[in-house]
């Protein structure tokens, strides 16, 4: 096979897979998901349905998401030794750190690990939706001292996922900003995570493995960790006036702005963005102060005129997890818990048509020395 | 950037990175390593040499690599809880896996986890190539409830190691068989495993969590876990008849052969196996039986007859690390042991000049539907 000339940094614009999972469509502004368009999938269905979608390549009448839900919950409960395992963990470790660490361990909890047909790797993500909630909000309270919060069967997946982290049941509104996050998060074609875990699954390793490699890097600055650092910075910022300062002082410095620009659509609004931006106004209006909202409008405006960039997702997903009541630590461990279906369905059609990702380099080094 | 028209299945010929580590001169048979070729200094040099050199691009007076091992002594302590994870991981885990968890919860230890300059990464360097001896050995312990062995100051580094895993103190000969195995294991270029590594690092992940992803990869089959198989498959073949059979059997229900074939070397044999081959004679000769070498050379010669394909280093390490006595389950974390100075020098390369990899897919899917 001829070897491609051109070195292109980051891979930028090469075709490393073949995919009937996703595409981002910048053209026409869609995310194609199976087909659909996320952002109407969005606003008209929930995130169980999307799971479905993403796994059976149709939407769910009523009664087969039903009969999902059932079996999630059915999965919900989480080894003891795991529980264990992450209160062994050193108090200031990273939640993200902690999650790959607990989908590490679980590996070995499960009794299908090495069979990766297509049939066992379903099962395989059905365990995975069902206890990586619980994961990644008891790690949290694990880490922090705090009482393990059992899942609870009788709220929706989504109620008893945030239930989880806030100890608190949740309003219907935000049930439902919740779920639209989830969604929203759900899968996006072929970012670093998902590339990563499509690369380890290619050496046949199992779907732990894949995941536990794309949590690690979700955890970076450049993607998942950015909706952590946005609302860090938004805290930092207090005030409509400060939040301006703040990034004009940043960009004087050569930082880069979190929550802005994006590989795809570094010229464009990343439509999940506009989605959340709606999402935050309608949490401001029930129980926030509309100066947040400000501060994140500001931000924007500042971006565009300054270097041309516009928000991606992170940039509006951290506020609404904000006024959902959620630890910052959380935010990019909930990115991954919504993107589980994303990552596993990818590893799923990696092992079904699988060739080992091995490519090349070009070499700089010296050479002809001897010892 | 204009996209890569073309798609090459697991990238194969794709140029992915830059690099002054490593290159695959499969024309001139040379595998080059900083400038050196890896097969004359795997005779001439050790393995903390190797070490030295990946990390400073020189290879070492004898001073320098004996402040490098004492460095490395420092740092052999695992913190006790840790160990006290493994412990507790269910005795069916795969030691790849164990391994794996033992890293990623080794990370929350690291007081500069996340700081990627260039100088903390190597002094994150010198610490995971301290402990992961350590841990890959005793995660074998651990899951099978035996006592775990202390890291004794007195030992070479790779006696050590060795020590660690059989409980015995190694010979001469077994010392530096051992320490070549690891040599040519250290580095190679862009396999799947360092792939991932680069692919983590670049969301500016952190170096821990570069190695769990590579680990996950490393345990593949196609990958890493080939010379588990190679061993497995002697032990069944138990005979040179057997062997021949056993493959022919193997060939006809369409299986891959493990340990025969490379990407990059697939119509020649690998000259990290002929080392190897060399090794094992050695050893044979000491404390063999022949038979597992002639197996070996009928396999070998079987492969090349029905397959035109050669062995791959993971072949000729397989019989070495069985006449070591080491445990068929170490085979593949005794590899990224070794790997773990190619793999964070890669990481170090890649948080130095970063870019974030984001490919871009062929979409196959349907279009259009809405909900
Ligand atoms: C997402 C991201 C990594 C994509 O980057 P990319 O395609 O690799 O683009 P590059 O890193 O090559 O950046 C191109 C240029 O835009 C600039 N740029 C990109 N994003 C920027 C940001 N958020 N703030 C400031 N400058 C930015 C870069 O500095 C670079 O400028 P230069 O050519 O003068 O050096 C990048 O936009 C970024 O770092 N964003 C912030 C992190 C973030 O929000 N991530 C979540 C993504 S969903
Ligand atoms: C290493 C390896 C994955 C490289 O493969 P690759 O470049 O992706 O090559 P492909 O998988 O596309 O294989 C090309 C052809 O050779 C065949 N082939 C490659 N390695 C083979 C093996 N070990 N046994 C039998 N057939 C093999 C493939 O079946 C394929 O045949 P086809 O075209 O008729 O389907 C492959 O050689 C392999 O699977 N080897 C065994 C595992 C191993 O030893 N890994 C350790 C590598 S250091």
């Amino acid at each position: 096979m001829p070897a491609v000339q051109h070195f292109h940094p980051g891979l930028d614009g090469v075709i490393a897979c073949e995919t009937s999972i996703s595409y981002l469509d910048v053209e026409n502004e869609e995310i194609v998901i199976r087909g659909y368009d996320l952002i109407e999938l969005s606003r008209k269905v929930k995130y169980l349905d999307l799971v479905y979608l993403l796994m059976n390549e149709k939407l769910p009448t009523a009664d087969e998401r039903n009969r999902l839900e059932q079996e999630l919950k059915k999965e919900y409960d989480v080894p003891e030794q795991v529980m264990s395992i992450l209160k062994l963990l050193p108090s200031a470790t990273d939640c993200m750190d902690a999650l790959r660490s607990g989908i590490s361990v679980l590996a070995g909890f499960d009794p299908e690990l090495d069979n990766l047909s297509n049939a066992a790797n379903r099962r395989k993500t059905i365990r995975l939706l069902a206890k990586i909630p619980s994961i990644v909000a008891n790690s949290y309270h694990a880490i922090h001292q705090q009482e393990l919060i059992p899942a609870r069967q009788d709220l929706s997946y989504s109620a008893n996922f945030l239930h989880m982290i806030t100890g608190k049941e949740p309003s219907a509104l935000e049930e439902s900003a919740f779920d639209q996050t989830l969604m929203v998060y759900s899968e996006h074609e072929m970012p670093n995570s998902t590339f990563a875990a499509r690369v380890i699954a290619s050496t046949t390793a199992d779907m732990y493995g894949a995941l536990t490699g794309a949590i690690a890097s979700l955890k970076g600055k450049l993607h998942g960790g950015a909706n952590e650092a946005v609302m860090n910075m938004l805290l930092e910022a207090e005030t409509p006036s400060g939040m301006e300062a703040l990034i004009l002082n940043k960009l004087k410095n050569k930082e880069r702005i979190m929550g802005f620009g994006h590989r795809v659509y570094m010229k464009k609004m990343d439509p999940r963005a506009m989605l959340m931006k709606e999402a935050l106004l309608k949490l401001i209006e029930e129980k926030g102060s509309r100066e947040l909202y400000d501060m994140c409008i500001i931000g924007e405006e500042v971006m565009r005129r300054e270097k041309g960039l516009y928000p991606n997702l992170d940039y509006y997903a951290a506020p609404v997890y904000y006024l959902l009541g959620i630890p910052i630590d959380l935010y990019t461990p909930i990115f991954l818990a919504a993107r589980t279906i994303g990552i596993c369905s990818h590893v799923i059609e990696q092992h079904d048509n699988n060739r080992l990702f091995r490519p090349r380099v070009n070499y700089l080094g010296p050479r002809g020395l001897h010892p």
